[in-house]
């Protein structure tokens, strides 16, 4: 269902751009980059194992045996310069690169152990990265836009065929004919583990599913995402089984203005704890303020959770480009609960949502 | 086609005593438990985000509100008697309960970044863990081997379904049909990515499944596992779609040799890098030294890649109780590959194998 002929190309030379301007802003010679995703966001290589090595010149990705050939095919399909270096001995071959020079680490992904083994090795320790490689990730280019419709696309897709079957299915089975779905329909895989809900289950944001079989009057919250050619999406609904409750009505409802209300103060200069916050107003207003008991957004991309956070606990300022989820929910234990979330891009004047599966919840 | 009552319970006390004696014997007060496969070996805690801390007296499992409801049920289930708190503010709470100690972390998975921030608000910095918990989760209990096991007779039985299909799919059709058989069978994933890579696609160890149709004298490597109740299987059959050629046939010996002298190498007290060696002597005899470009096994349990390591960069010894891997293979760029792995449990004389599927290549 998705035309991979038309997807768009990733701006690689401007990801570089932007490294090298912080590398220079920061007064250091060199960057180790070792989060997978941000490896892959610089140079288009998908093994388990590569370190970055960037300097103002030059742009050396070291790995492993296993990925002599795959590596160098992968660096020329994304049309990026750089070096492929294939060893058994990562650190000696950093420490002739760095070469004595002052260079920058990931903090937030390298290891204490591994910091002590390149400070030992290159006889100064590496320094903090001013500049978080999420951060720079943060606005997508049209490449990534594609990628991350198609997978929300996929998702879509995949989520009305089951709509139906739901009231004579375990939240097991209704997971598996979700992923197997997502696949059918061309993502390589879920963007996330896929969540299914029902009843006492739904109280749990976090629930795995189980062998409960969806029953007359359950919540049922599905929480399930796309990853396609790297990227993902993230989207939840939550369906009743035969008819809502009085309660489970106003749950319900509630919840979806808190929702219209996150995404009405959304837009390019706001800080995202004014969004957090005016999702939040709404659910306290009814009175169930300690049942939202987290965040109301964060990042997708290469990663499922990624800048900005969307939270009364962040600094984060959205800006056009980046892509959101804005996703309130409340949750009572021993009872159940209620989430939507939507993926949305940040647009000059506020959010589009790349997500489109109906609100209906009789399922 | 598991029957989830059969398998035995986990030895949670024996972990907390092995965790305690380590603790002891390095003479630090505690231990902050941040990989998140260790904090589920010792206190039975599935979710994303927990930290736990451990001393001579006490268990505190750190968490967010998303996990309030889980953590204690979990641990309830898993017998532990262990105190769960729920903060946003785990630094703060981790800053009380060490109180002035010298504790321990786990240096290679805390994040330098953390290391840092813990070392500024406990006033001292915490020491590395002589230990590493992945060591001593190397010798499985019963309950442990239970779940392994399940993993890789569901395997098996996926296995075995598509054997008869391969010749009319592509290696996206097959790996979408084994994902699907597994979780069918009762698993609840895939222990990794599922490989199966064909004719040229066959000479990269990591290749991941392309819409390639599988074809007449193809090489196809198909590398699959299961996940059940958070532990996992591992196992790589070589198929050849009609009839072998000459020069395919030796390889797929070649490396069947290699394998037998590597399992015939391994019992307990034996180092790794001999079984490595027993494999790649074979595989050195026949000429193709570079073609073997990775490690001949590895550990498997709660992670796919776990200790011990069976690798020529490795003192690790084996011991009765422990899972591994025996994967020679060989990889020849622009032509096809070979690669046979099963999945052992160390004994009192040698290796059992635990995965079952014939190696009987033509499919």
């Amino acid at each position: 269902m998705i035309d991979r002929s038309a997807l768009g190309a990733f701006d690689m030379p401007s990801r570089f751009r932007r490294v090298r301007g912080a590398l220079a802003r920061q007064g250091v010679a060199g960057l180790i980059v070792t989060d997978p995703p941000s490896v892959r966001w610089l140079t288009g290589f998908t093994g388990s194992n590569g370190l970055l090595f960037v300097d103002a010149e030059s742009a050396i990705l070291i790995t492993d045996g296993r990925y002599g050939d795959q590596a160098p095919q992968e660096l020329a399909a994304a049309g990026v310069d750089a070096e492929v270096r294939v060893t058994n001995a990562p650190v000696d071959e950093l420490t002739s690169l760095v070469c004595g020079r002052e260079v920058a680490v990931e903090a937030d992904h390298l290891t204490w152990a591994e910091h002590r083994s390149y400070a030992t090795a290159f006889g100064t320790a590496p320094v903090a990265f001013d500049t978080a490689l999420v951060a720079l990730r943060a606005v997508k280019d049209g490449g990534e836009l594609d990628r991350v419709r198609a997978a929300a696309a996929i998702t879509d897709a995949a989520l009305a065929e089951v709509v139906g079957t739901l009231a004579a299915s375990t939240e097991r089975e209704v997971a598996l004919a979700l992923d197997h779905l997502v696949r059918t329909f061309g993502a390589s895989g879920n963007a996330y583990e896929t969540i299914v809900a029902s009843g006492p289950n739904a109280a749990l944001p976090h629930a795995r599913p189980t062998d409960r079989r969806l029953g007359r009057g359950d919540l049922v919250i599905i929480d399930v995402g796309s990853l396609y050619d790297g990227y993902r999406s993230d989207m939840t609904r939550t369906f009743v089984i035969g008819e809502a409750s009085e309660e489970h009505q106003r749950w319900l409802d509630v919840v979806l203005d808190a929702q219209r209300a996150g995404v009405a103060a959304a837009r390019p200069g706001v800080a995202t704890r004014d969004v957090d916050a005016a999702c939040r107003e709404v659910i306290a207003a009814a009175g169930w303020a300690d049942a939202f008991n987290h965040g109301a957004g964060h990042g997708v991309g290469l990663d499922i959770h990624e800048r900005p956070r969307v939270s009364s606990r962040t600094d984060d300022v959205l800006e056009a480009g980046m892509l959101v989820t804005v996703e309130p929910g409340v949750y009572f234990a021993g009872s159940g609960g209620v989430r939507w979330e939507d993926l949305h891009l940040v647009t000059a004047t506020g959010l589009e949502a790349l997500t489109h599966s109906p609100k209906d919840p009789l399922a």
